[in-house]
Protein backbone atom coordinates (compact mmCIF):
# COMPACT_ATOMS: atom_id res chain seq x y z
CA UNK A 1 0.00 0.00 0.00
CA UNK A 2 1.05 3.68 -0.72
CA UNK A 3 1.87 6.75 1.49
CA UNK A 4 -1.00 8.18 3.64
CA UNK A 5 -1.31 11.57 4.55
CA UNK A 6 -2.68 12.86 7.85
CA UNK A 7 -4.03 16.17 8.26
CA UNK A 8 -6.14 18.54 10.07
CA UNK A 9 -8.20 21.86 8.99
CA UNK A 10 -7.39 24.91 6.89
CA UNK A 11 -5.85 27.72 8.93
CA UNK A 12 -4.82 25.14 11.60
CA UNK A 13 -4.58 25.37 15.35
CA UNK A 14 -2.90 23.39 17.96
CA UNK A 15 -5.15 20.65 17.77
CA UNK A 16 -5.09 20.07 14.25
CA UNK A 17 -1.11 20.33 14.31
CA UNK A 18 -0.62 18.00 16.98
CA UNK A 19 -2.87 15.83 16.18
CA UNK A 20 -1.66 14.95 12.98
CA UNK A 21 1.24 14.90 14.32
CA UNK A 22 0.74 12.44 17.16
CA UNK A 23 -1.50 10.44 15.07
CA UNK A 24 0.93 9.72 12.33
CA UNK A 25 3.37 8.04 15.45
CA UNK A 26 0.50 5.82 16.65
CA UNK A 27 0.20 4.92 13.19
CA UNK A 28 3.96 4.12 12.43
CA UNK A 29 4.65 2.17 14.92
CA UNK A 30 1.18 -0.03 13.52
CA UNK A 31 3.53 -0.32 10.93
CA UNK A 32 1.54 2.25 8.52
CA UNK A 33 3.47 4.22 6.33
CA UNK A 34 1.92 7.75 6.92
CA UNK A 35 2.72 11.68 6.79
CA UNK A 36 1.41 14.23 9.10
CA UNK A 37 1.40 17.46 6.97
CA UNK A 38 -0.67 20.43 7.40
CA UNK A 39 -2.45 22.96 5.16
CA UNK A 40 -1.14 26.11 6.15
CA UNK A 41 0.75 28.52 8.29
CA UNK A 42 1.59 27.83 12.11
CA UNK A 43 -0.24 30.21 14.48
CA UNK A 44 2.10 31.92 16.95
CA UNK A 45 0.42 29.35 20.15
CA UNK A 46 1.47 26.17 17.94
CA UNK A 47 4.69 27.80 17.37
CA UNK A 48 5.63 28.07 20.97
CA UNK A 49 4.48 24.30 21.62
CA UNK A 50 6.61 22.56 18.73
CA UNK A 51 9.37 24.71 19.74
CA UNK A 52 9.04 23.75 23.73
CA UNK A 53 8.75 20.45 22.06
CA UNK A 54 11.49 20.55 20.15
CA UNK A 55 9.39 19.00 17.61
CA UNK A 56 9.26 19.75 13.37
CA UNK A 57 6.40 21.06 12.45
CA UNK A 58 4.82 19.16 9.71
CA UNK A 59 5.44 19.71 5.84
CA UNK A 60 3.13 22.37 4.10
CA UNK A 61 0.72 20.90 1.29
CA UNK A 62 -1.38 23.04 -1.56
CA UNK A 63 -3.20 20.04 -1.69
CA UNK A 64 -2.92 16.13 -2.33
CA UNK A 65 -0.23 14.74 -4.60
CA UNK A 66 -1.39 12.03 -7.10
CA UNK A 67 1.06 9.60 -5.52
CA UNK A 68 -0.63 9.86 -2.20
CA UNK A 69 -2.53 7.09 -1.72
CA UNK A 70 -5.09 7.43 0.72
CA UNK A 71 -5.62 10.66 3.35
CA UNK A 72 -6.71 10.20 7.15
CA UNK A 73 -8.55 13.82 8.33
CA UNK A 74 -8.07 14.94 11.60
CA UNK A 75 -10.11 17.84 13.80
CA UNK A 76 -12.73 18.26 10.55
CA UNK A 77 -14.77 16.39 8.34
CA UNK A 78 -16.68 19.27 6.20
CA UNK A 79 -15.01 19.56 2.76
CA UNK A 80 -14.43 23.14 2.88
CA UNK A 81 -12.86 22.98 5.51
CA UNK A 82 -10.08 20.09 4.31
CA UNK A 83 -7.39 19.97 1.54
CA UNK A 84 -9.06 21.45 -1.84
CA UNK A 85 -8.62 18.25 -4.06
CA UNK A 86 -10.36 16.33 -0.96
CA UNK A 87 -12.91 15.25 -3.59
CA UNK A 88 -10.46 13.01 -5.79
CA UNK A 89 -8.61 11.25 -3.11
CA UNK A 90 -9.59 8.39 -0.92
CA UNK A 91 -10.42 9.42 3.00
CA UNK A 92 -9.49 6.17 4.93
CA UNK A 93 -10.68 7.86 8.42
CA UNK A 94 -11.69 10.58 9.95
CA UNK A 95 -10.91 11.43 13.66
CA UNK A 96 -12.65 14.70 15.29
CA UNK A 97 -15.05 16.18 17.60
CA UNK A 98 -16.75 18.84 15.43
CA UNK A 99 -20.66 18.41 14.52
CA UNK A 100 -20.64 16.46 10.83
CA UNK A 101 -21.47 18.23 7.46
CA UNK A 102 -20.39 18.49 3.88
CA UNK A 103 -19.00 15.55 4.03
CA UNK A 104 -19.39 11.99 1.93
CA UNK A 105 -17.28 9.22 0.85
CA UNK A 106 -18.14 6.23 -1.78
CA UNK A 107 -16.76 3.51 0.27
CA UNK A 108 -16.72 2.89 3.54
CA UNK A 109 -14.42 4.13 6.16
CA UNK A 110 -13.41 4.24 9.99
CA UNK A 111 -14.83 7.07 11.13
CA UNK A 112 -14.56 8.17 14.61
CA UNK A 113 -16.26 11.36 16.01
CA UNK A 114 -17.03 11.79 19.66
CA UNK A 115 -18.41 14.94 21.68
CA UNK A 116 -15.45 15.86 23.62
CA UNK A 117 -13.46 19.32 22.99
CA UNK A 118 -10.81 18.52 21.92
CA UNK A 119 -9.20 15.52 18.92
CA UNK A 120 -6.27 14.86 20.97
CA UNK A 121 -8.79 13.46 23.54
CA UNK A 122 -9.65 11.07 21.38
CA UNK A 123 -6.06 10.00 20.22
CA UNK A 124 -4.99 9.28 23.71
CA UNK A 125 -8.11 6.65 24.15
CA UNK A 126 -6.54 5.11 20.88
CA UNK A 127 -3.05 4.90 22.21
CA UNK A 128 -4.82 2.78 24.95
CA UNK A 129 -6.85 0.54 22.77
CA UNK A 130 -4.20 -0.11 20.83
CA UNK A 131 -1.67 -1.06 23.86
CA UNK A 132 0.94 1.72 22.60
CA UNK A 133 2.71 3.83 25.25
CA UNK A 134 2.58 7.39 25.03
CA UNK A 135 6.07 9.33 24.54
CA UNK A 136 6.53 12.13 26.47
CA UNK A 137 6.68 14.68 23.19
CA UNK A 138 3.92 13.02 22.32
CA UNK A 139 2.14 13.50 25.40
CA UNK A 140 3.41 17.28 25.20
CA UNK A 141 1.69 17.95 22.08
CA UNK A 142 -1.64 15.81 23.01
CA UNK A 143 -1.82 17.97 26.30
CA UNK A 144 -1.18 21.17 24.21
CA UNK A 145 -3.92 20.53 22.00
CA UNK A 146 -6.41 19.79 25.00
CA UNK A 147 -5.55 23.59 26.72
CA UNK A 148 -5.77 25.25 22.92
CA UNK A 149 -9.16 23.68 22.46
CA UNK A 150 -10.57 24.41 25.91
CA UNK A 151 -8.93 27.60 26.62
CA UNK A 152 -7.04 25.79 29.96
CA UNK A 153 -10.93 23.45 30.45
CA UNK A 154 -12.71 26.89 30.45
CA UNK A 155 -14.37 26.65 27.32
CA UNK A 156 -18.06 25.38 27.64
CA UNK A 157 -16.99 22.77 24.83
CA UNK A 158 -14.76 21.38 27.78
CA UNK A 159 -16.02 17.56 29.08
CA UNK A 160 -14.80 16.06 31.96
CA UNK A 161 -13.07 13.36 29.67
CA UNK A 162 -11.05 16.53 28.38
CA UNK A 163 -9.91 17.20 31.87
CA UNK A 164 -9.15 13.81 32.71
CA UNK A 165 -6.74 13.32 29.83
CA UNK A 166 -5.13 16.10 29.93
CA UNK A 167 -4.22 15.47 33.44
CA UNK A 168 -2.96 12.03 32.42
CA UNK A 169 -1.03 13.77 29.72
CA UNK A 170 0.60 16.20 31.89
CA UNK A 171 2.10 13.77 34.15
CA UNK A 172 3.64 11.91 31.29
CA UNK A 173 5.07 15.28 29.95
CA UNK A 174 6.21 16.20 33.09
CA UNK A 175 4.65 19.73 32.98
CA UNK A 176 2.38 21.69 35.63
CA UNK A 177 -0.71 22.14 33.83
CA UNK A 178 -1.68 25.39 34.68
CA UNK A 179 1.75 26.93 34.35
CA UNK A 180 2.55 25.55 30.85
CA UNK A 181 -1.07 26.19 29.53
CA UNK A 182 -1.30 29.73 30.54
CA UNK A 183 2.60 30.50 29.26
CA UNK A 184 1.51 28.47 25.96
CA UNK A 185 -2.17 30.91 25.82
CA UNK A 186 -0.30 33.78 26.59
CA UNK A 187 2.11 33.31 23.07
CA UNK A 188 -1.07 32.64 21.10
CA UNK A 189 -1.98 36.18 22.30
CA UNK A 190 1.01 37.21 20.27
CA UNK A 191 1.52 40.35 22.18
CA UNK A 192 5.36 39.98 21.07
CA UNK A 193 4.30 41.64 17.56
CA UNK A 194 2.66 44.67 18.91
CA UNK A 195 3.92 48.06 20.49
CA UNK A 196 3.82 49.14 23.92
CA UNK A 197 1.16 51.54 23.60
CA UNK A 198 -1.34 48.60 22.04
CA UNK B 1 -32.65 13.32 30.04
CA UNK B 2 -35.89 12.01 28.26
CA UNK B 3 -36.52 8.89 26.09
CA UNK B 4 -33.98 8.16 23.17
CA UNK B 5 -35.10 5.82 19.99
CA UNK B 6 -32.45 3.59 18.54
CA UNK B 7 -33.41 2.16 15.02
CA UNK B 8 -31.85 1.05 11.64
CA UNK B 9 -33.44 2.11 8.10
CA UNK B 10 -36.23 1.58 6.39
CA UNK B 11 -37.23 -1.84 4.55
CA UNK B 12 -35.26 -3.50 7.81
CA UNK B 13 -33.04 -6.45 7.50
CA UNK B 14 -31.69 -8.81 9.82
CA UNK B 15 -28.81 -6.42 11.26
CA UNK B 16 -31.05 -2.81 11.53
CA UNK B 17 -33.52 -4.89 13.74
CA UNK B 18 -30.75 -7.18 15.70
CA UNK B 19 -28.28 -4.35 16.06
CA UNK B 20 -31.10 -2.26 17.49
CA UNK B 21 -32.60 -4.27 19.88
CA UNK B 22 -28.86 -5.43 21.26
CA UNK B 23 -27.82 -2.28 21.32
CA UNK B 24 -30.96 -0.95 23.26
CA UNK B 25 -29.93 -3.58 25.84
CA UNK B 26 -26.69 -2.45 26.09
CA UNK B 27 -27.57 1.01 26.73
CA UNK B 28 -30.23 -0.12 29.33
CA UNK B 29 -27.53 -2.29 31.26
CA UNK B 30 -25.45 1.27 31.20
CA UNK B 31 -28.68 3.20 32.52
CA UNK B 32 -30.22 5.18 29.35
CA UNK B 33 -34.09 5.13 28.70
CA UNK B 34 -33.83 3.58 25.52
CA UNK B 35 -36.51 2.29 23.33
CA UNK B 36 -35.32 0.10 20.25
CA UNK B 37 -37.79 0.84 17.44
CA UNK B 38 -38.23 -0.17 13.70
CA UNK B 39 -39.24 1.54 9.88
CA UNK B 40 -40.58 -1.29 8.46
CA UNK B 41 -42.06 -4.80 8.41
CA UNK B 42 -39.98 -7.31 9.17
CA UNK B 43 -38.45 -9.96 6.36
CA UNK B 44 -38.54 -13.35 6.54
CA UNK B 45 -35.13 -14.19 7.71
CA UNK B 46 -35.61 -11.71 10.18
CA UNK B 47 -39.19 -13.14 11.68
CA UNK B 48 -37.47 -16.74 11.80
CA UNK B 49 -34.14 -15.15 13.52
CA UNK B 50 -36.57 -13.56 16.23
CA UNK B 51 -38.77 -16.33 17.03
CA UNK B 52 -35.94 -18.58 17.24
CA UNK B 53 -34.16 -16.42 19.85
CA UNK B 54 -37.70 -15.98 21.58
CA UNK B 55 -37.41 -12.17 20.92
CA UNK B 56 -40.47 -9.78 20.03
CA UNK B 57 -40.29 -7.31 17.44
CA UNK B 58 -39.27 -3.85 18.19
CA UNK B 59 -42.27 -1.41 17.82
CA UNK B 60 -43.22 -0.46 14.16
CA UNK B 61 -42.92 3.76 14.27
CA UNK B 62 -43.86 5.96 11.38
CA UNK B 63 -41.94 9.10 12.84
CA UNK B 64 -40.46 10.20 15.78
CA UNK B 65 -42.81 11.38 18.52
CA UNK B 66 -42.65 15.13 19.53
CA UNK B 67 -42.00 13.33 22.95
CA UNK B 68 -38.53 11.89 22.29
CA UNK B 69 -35.76 13.50 23.61
CA UNK B 70 -33.16 11.97 20.69
CA UNK B 71 -32.37 9.25 18.36
CA UNK B 72 -29.39 6.93 17.76
CA UNK B 73 -29.20 5.78 14.26
CA UNK B 74 -27.61 1.68 13.56
CA UNK B 75 -26.73 0.46 10.64
CA UNK B 76 -27.50 3.58 8.07
CA UNK B 77 -26.63 7.27 7.85
CA UNK B 78 -28.51 8.75 4.97
CA UNK B 79 -31.08 10.54 5.72
CA UNK B 80 -33.46 9.11 2.67
CA UNK B 81 -33.09 5.50 4.69
CA UNK B 82 -33.92 6.68 7.98
CA UNK B 83 -36.86 7.75 9.39
CA UNK B 84 -38.73 10.65 7.29
CA UNK B 85 -38.85 13.48 10.12
CA UNK B 86 -35.28 13.06 10.65
CA UNK B 87 -34.29 16.52 10.12
CA UNK B 88 -35.93 17.42 13.03
CA UNK B 89 -34.98 15.44 15.66
CA UNK B 90 -31.49 15.50 17.69
CA UNK B 91 -29.25 12.83 16.55
CA UNK B 92 -27.32 11.30 19.94
CA UNK B 93 -24.93 8.56 17.91
CA UNK B 94 -24.29 7.02 15.03
CA UNK B 95 -23.19 3.03 14.37
CA UNK B 96 -22.84 1.92 11.23
CA UNK B 97 -20.42 0.35 8.41
CA UNK B 98 -21.63 1.95 5.12
CA UNK B 99 -20.17 4.87 3.53
CA UNK B 100 -21.54 8.18 4.66
CA UNK B 101 -23.46 10.30 2.78
CA UNK B 102 -26.32 12.73 3.00
CA UNK B 103 -25.42 13.21 6.58
CA UNK B 104 -25.36 16.16 8.98
CA UNK B 105 -25.80 17.36 12.46
CA UNK B 106 -25.89 20.90 14.41
CA UNK B 107 -23.70 19.62 16.77
CA UNK B 108 -21.24 17.01 17.43
CA UNK B 109 -22.30 13.74 18.09
CA UNK B 110 -20.81 9.84 18.61
CA UNK B 111 -20.28 8.74 15.26
CA UNK B 112 -18.81 5.44 14.78
CA UNK B 113 -18.38 3.80 11.77
CA UNK B 114 -15.88 0.95 10.70
CA UNK B 115 -15.29 -0.69 7.55
CA UNK B 116 -16.49 -3.89 8.55
CA UNK B 117 -19.40 -6.14 7.14
CA UNK B 118 -21.39 -5.64 9.90
CA UNK B 119 -22.85 -3.33 12.23
CA UNK B 120 -23.19 -6.27 14.91
CA UNK B 121 -19.36 -6.45 14.72
CA UNK B 122 -18.99 -3.38 15.88
CA UNK B 123 -21.41 -3.93 18.61
CA UNK B 124 -19.54 -7.29 20.16
CA UNK B 125 -16.63 -4.64 20.69
CA UNK B 126 -18.71 -2.00 22.42
CA UNK B 127 -20.11 -4.95 24.84
CA UNK B 128 -16.35 -5.23 25.40
CA UNK B 129 -15.28 -2.06 25.78
CA UNK B 130 -17.98 -1.45 28.24
CA UNK B 131 -17.30 -4.83 29.79
CA UNK B 132 -20.91 -5.69 29.62
CA UNK B 133 -21.28 -9.52 29.04
CA UNK B 134 -23.43 -10.23 26.24
CA UNK B 135 -26.35 -12.37 27.13
CA UNK B 136 -26.86 -15.69 25.12
CA UNK B 137 -29.97 -14.13 23.12
CA UNK B 138 -27.85 -11.25 22.56
CA UNK B 139 -24.96 -12.80 21.05
CA UNK B 140 -27.64 -15.13 18.49
CA UNK B 141 -29.17 -11.73 17.57
CA UNK B 142 -25.51 -10.26 16.49
CA UNK B 143 -24.63 -13.66 15.33
CA UNK B 144 -27.44 -13.68 12.87
CA UNK B 145 -26.77 -9.93 11.94
CA UNK B 146 -23.43 -10.87 11.10
CA UNK B 147 -24.55 -14.00 8.83
CA UNK B 148 -27.06 -12.07 6.94
CA UNK B 149 -24.83 -9.43 5.77
CA UNK B 150 -21.93 -11.39 4.89
CA UNK B 151 -24.18 -14.38 3.20
CA UNK B 152 -22.57 -16.50 5.77
CA UNK B 153 -18.91 -14.92 5.49
CA UNK B 154 -19.50 -15.59 1.53
CA UNK B 155 -19.97 -11.52 1.16
CA UNK B 156 -16.79 -10.03 -0.34
CA UNK B 157 -17.47 -6.91 2.31
CA UNK B 158 -17.07 -9.58 4.92
CA UNK B 159 -13.63 -9.14 6.83
CA UNK B 160 -11.29 -10.83 9.61
CA UNK B 161 -13.20 -8.94 12.03
CA UNK B 162 -16.67 -10.37 10.96
CA UNK B 163 -15.78 -13.78 10.94
CA UNK B 164 -14.30 -13.86 14.42
CA UNK B 165 -16.90 -11.87 15.70
CA UNK B 166 -19.36 -14.66 14.85
CA UNK B 167 -17.45 -17.35 15.67
CA UNK B 168 -17.24 -15.47 20.06
CA UNK B 169 -21.02 -14.85 19.31
CA UNK B 170 -21.57 -18.49 18.08
CA UNK B 171 -19.95 -19.90 21.61
CA UNK B 172 -21.75 -17.84 23.63
CA UNK B 173 -25.02 -18.40 21.80
CA UNK B 174 -24.16 -22.69 21.54
CA UNK B 175 -25.07 -22.69 18.05
CA UNK B 176 -23.31 -24.37 15.20
CA UNK B 177 -22.78 -21.25 12.74
CA UNK B 178 -22.75 -23.36 9.19
CA UNK B 179 -25.94 -24.90 9.97
CA UNK B 180 -28.22 -22.36 11.93
CA UNK B 181 -26.52 -19.98 9.41
CA UNK B 182 -28.20 -22.11 6.57
CA UNK B 183 -31.54 -22.14 8.23
CA UNK B 184 -31.46 -18.78 8.67
CA UNK B 185 -30.79 -17.57 4.97
CA UNK B 186 -33.12 -20.63 3.84
CA UNK B 187 -35.62 -19.03 5.81
CA UNK B 188 -35.21 -16.10 4.49
CA UNK B 189 -35.45 -17.13 0.98
CA UNK B 190 -38.96 -17.43 1.56
CA UNK B 191 -39.89 -20.71 -0.32
CA UNK B 192 -42.52 -21.69 2.23
CA UNK B 193 -44.45 -19.17 0.27
CA UNK B 194 -43.97 -20.70 -2.95
CA UNK B 195 -45.76 -23.43 -4.97
CA UNK B 196 -44.33 -26.74 -5.88
CA UNK B 197 -44.34 -25.98 -9.15
CA UNK B 198 -42.20 -22.66 -8.62
MN1 LIG C 1 -9.31 22.82 15.23
MN1 LIG D 1 -10.06 20.49 17.81
MN1 LIG E 1 -28.74 -3.15 6.65
MN1 LIG F 1 -25.59 -3.94 8.06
Amino acid sequence: MGKTFIFGHKNPDTDSICSAIVYANLKETLDFDVEAVRLGALNKETEYVLHYAKQEAPRLIEKVEEDVEQVILVDHNEFQQSVDNIRDVKIAEVIDHHRIANFETADPLLFRAEPVGCTATILNKMFKEKNVEISKTNALLLLSAIVSDTLLFKSPTCTEEDVAAARELANIAEVNVEEYGLDMLKAGTDLSDKTITE
